[in-house]
């Protein structure tokens, strides 16, 4: 905990600065539009991100991490809230907040039960499905408010400003840095300055509402937004916590998954080590605060951590400066802010969620494995046709489904002798000497319920392979654990091969597994021995038998 | 299909006549009960014995599997059904079979795309607790049919037809086998006529409220069973399909979770290789024959199986002959059935499922791995306070929770050289020499999504302990597979290291690896090389170091 502002170094200041500021600059229009998104009031927005801001900098570990709004997130709050609450209503501004905060301790609980591995739940094709189909139904959800009306139909005037805005903006983003290298600032600043292109277009938009009176035409504008900073909100529904569970489950994991999934990348680009728990701790925080705030669920997001990592951010201050510069906005004047036009802020949100589409996971899917592709098309598929929520169980279930399919196939190898040497290695793979009546298989995986089938299985195979085999050893050496299904697997191989005469024997068992098996039966009923080597395992089975320099299939 | 036919042995058929006639004794009373427990009517549970048999005999692998009615499957099926229709109501009968259609279309999908793998999606204490849990919840249910009224009520005769049918039941089952032996009965006989006991016990009831005329002193009755082999059903509500797939594919996945269980261990009895993709295909024909019949969802039941098993069922022959019996049954008068009282009904399932409980996995679990005793009792109770359905969703979090985090810790080793050879071996266990700048990682674990961050984090922390290293090489013997996730981390790995001046190289990648490799942009842009063996890329990588005859770590 604020780790970064003990060892804080002078040198880090000008940097923090400047990226607290650009980030403040990138947040106005972003929390705004993507309050939009989750149903809210656009100020929301703005109180997303100054509280949370300020807890994620105590409790969070990572320097580029911008926390706030993010659209996929917005998007499962409003998807949530949508059968429960008319938007725009007290009770669903309540309910909003209550989500944030039911979130938050999912987060933090997860955090403090130090369960950072579920970060590893999503495959990457199916975490790169999932923000294509939630990016899409955002933008395809933001058409109406573009053109000034339900689509086909639309509103000229409002949909002249929206098309224009959103001209400009996808110029911006394609040309924008290179226009500015052009005119003689260097290559970073350029990305920089392209990144507030929303925070000039929302400001050339009001000013045109105001010149042209746009607003008397029929644009819809955001109103007045209240100044001052947000006031404290402990408000919640006491009939709708049961009911909240569920999407702040999924809402909470979403919020860790899509965060990590920046922070991975941008911590390794400054060698930094993320501690995911702390993470965890420092999200969960974070949506505290907007609950207190009287916002809605928020997470890092990839696109801000990514500009506030380029503008320089050194430490978690860079976060504090954006916060502190939001906090201000607010004190100061807000009315110029009334006339920002609806199909603008719409622009903004398309242009910045179409950016969230990349192809490249696609295609290198699509070539390299093409069930990874077709799990990426199936999640994209499944947040478009049935919503975001069960696009993550669609998610979950192809991801898990994959890890069980690659677990119920485990490596295992048939041991042979490395003639006059006690080292033991694969058949297929090393010339070796093997004995009639004694079989060697080294497990290459933990045994567990998903792979324990696996292994009797292929014991049977290899048995009836080799048909003389008397003695089986399974040889542990990569067994870094054994659960409690794997050791009834066991204890059932073990009485099946005694009814046919075949004994069981473990070699090489570690430390810590045998201190658990200790705990357990197998050992007294196991119908052979447990050896310390492979090579003792060797020497005392095959004392009976042949030495041959074959292999086993031969020797028989 | 019917390979067992075609290999039909003329020994096996006084084996076959035996257990079809005793399975068929045993389904009269438990198709009915469980009929009850899914909440239709009880010549619904002998209709769901006859062509779903039939069927399973056609396309089932396993010799000893019983298919029918089974009380976890029934209750999921009440638990679905009751906020869409009224029990007893036409369209209740109509749902009940078109979930066993949905879910038999499932199955057999999920046979047909070969998915059999997923029956290793539960651990077992998981599955366990999941059994424990319904078990209690099917128990309690009976109480008030057992009763005769709402406990802590309950209605006088049928409270003493109940509880006496439950006490002559425990008593069966517990000395019944004991008895059986003493009146000169063999061992096996004896355990199987003790199986027989709820028919006996049902008969006894019928004889007993005939003569004292105990339904009309308000004991309830089944009542009326038509006669008559059941027509066929086609009925299925058009507006009802998608509100049943969530249930059908639950119900679906413990069809098929529920029979491997023990078909595993029946089949592993008689040295019997089961398909399980062949599996899920003769389950999904069963339960589609089960909608034909006009009945619901079914699956092979443990407590039957066994008993098939031991009264010598050597074919699928055996289903056939209870099939024909149970047909044979419904044709001849059907009127003696009426008067078969519900408490008694009742008994037999509360004896049934209590026989279910086993505290032996518990206990098990409890000494050898207390996670797995913990997961074990939250399934169990996530049943118990969510219901049945809930608690499938909490069993599949907690065995996959438990996946991942095994995942997440994949076995990595150091390797060094043992000295004058060419063989690599762990150095924590070894007596290796090491190269400074040199360092050997073999990782004993297929990359994927789930463990290749950790991978990458374990690469970081012993570069982060051995300085001087130039070098990295990832040996990839036991590595399988490598998904997109993990080639996407293994890209990013080649880059921060590159950045830090640290070259990436692979060793012993196996073939079809190397293959799917080539499809990728790794090989190209791999900072180092690919080596055929460990000490091609020893030898190559070390010709500028010294040699030490130290661990690596006393190099530095």
């Amino acid at each position: 905990m604020l780790a970064w502002a003990k060892n804080y170094r002078r040198a880090w200041l000008a940097g923090d600065l400047a990226a607290g500021a650009v980030v403040a600059m990138m947040m106005i229009p972003q929390g705004m539009a993507y309050a939009l998104v989750a149903g809210l009031p656009p100020v929301a927005g703005i109180y997303a991100s100054i509280l949370p801001l300020l807890l994620y900098a105590l409790f969070g570990t990572s320097s580029s991490q911008s926390v706030g709004p993010m659209a996929i997130i917005s998007l499962m709050t409003a998807s949530a809230l949508a059968p429960l609450a008319a938007p725009g209503s007290a009770l669903y501004v309540a309910l909003a907040g209550q989500l944030a905060l039911l979130s938050g301790v999912v987060l933090l609980a997860c955090g403090l039960l130090r369960l950072g591995f579920l970060a590893n739940f999503f495959s990457r094709p199916v975490m790169n499905g999932f923000t294509i189909g939630s990016s899409i139904l955002i933008a395809w959800d933001q058409l109406g408010t573009l053109l000034g009306a339900a689509p086909p139909h639309w509103h000229g005037p409002s949909a002249a400003l929206g098309l224009g805005a959103l001209a400009l903006l996808v110029l911006a983003r394609r040309r924008g840095a290179a226009l500015l290298r052009r005119c003689g600032l260097p290559a970073s600043s350029a990305d920089i300055g392209a990144r507030l292109a929303p925070m000039l277009v929302v400001l050339g938009a009001i000013a045109a509402v105001a010149v042209l009176g746009l607003d008397r035409m029929g644009v819809r504008v955001i109103g007045q937004v209240p100044a001052g900073l947000p006031h404290l909100n402990l408000a919640t529904s006491g009939a709708h916590w049961l009911l909240l569970l569920k999407p702040a489950l999924l809402i909470g994991f979403m919020c860790f998954l899509l965060s990590m999934s920046g922070a991975q990348a941008l911590a390794a680009k400054k060698g930094e080590k993320l501690l995911t728990n702390a993470e965890l701790v420092g999200l969960g925080a974070a949506n505290i605060g907007s609950f207190l705030s009287g916002a809605f669920p928020v997470t890092a997001s990839l696109s801000r951590s990514a500009v506030n990592f380029s503008a320089g951010a050194n430490s978690q201050l860079a976060g504090v400066v954006t916060a502190l510069l939001l906090g201000a906005a607010l004190v100061l004047p807000t009315g110029w802010l009334a006339l920002l036009p609806l199909p603008v802020l719409s622009a903004t949100i398309i242009v910045a969620v179409l950016g969230m589409l990349e192809s490249g996971t696609l295609r290198t899917a699509w070539r390299y494995d093409r069930a990874d592709a077709l799990a990426l098309l199936a999640t994209a598929g499944g947040v478009l046709l049935m919503g975001v929520e069960a696009g993550v169980v669609v998610g979950l279930l192809l991801s898990m489904g994959a890890m069980i399919w690659r677990e119920s196939r485990p490596h295992i190898a048939v041991l042979g002798r490395i003639a006059g040497t006690e080292h033991f290695r694969n058949v297929d793979r090393y010339d070796t000497e093997t004995r009639s009546g004694v079989l060697l298989l080294r497990v290459d995986a933990g045994l567990f319920f998903g792979n324990v089938e696996a292994v009797s299985a292929r014991a049977e195979e290899e048995l009836a392979l080799h048909e003389g085999v008397r003695e089986l050893v399974l040889v542990l050496s990569a067994v870094n654990a054994i659960d409690t299904s794997a050791l009834f697997g066991l204890l059932e191989l073990n009485a099946t091969l005694a009814q046919r005469g075949v004994r069981l024997h473990l070699a090489e068992v570690k430390g810590p597994v045998m201190d658990r098996l200790k705990q357990s039966t197998l050992l007294e009923r196991l119908s052979g021995q447990v050896f310390l080597s492979t090579a003792n395992a060797w020497h005392a089975l095959s004392s009976k038998g042949d030495d041959c320099q074959d292999s086993i299939g031969m020797a028989i």
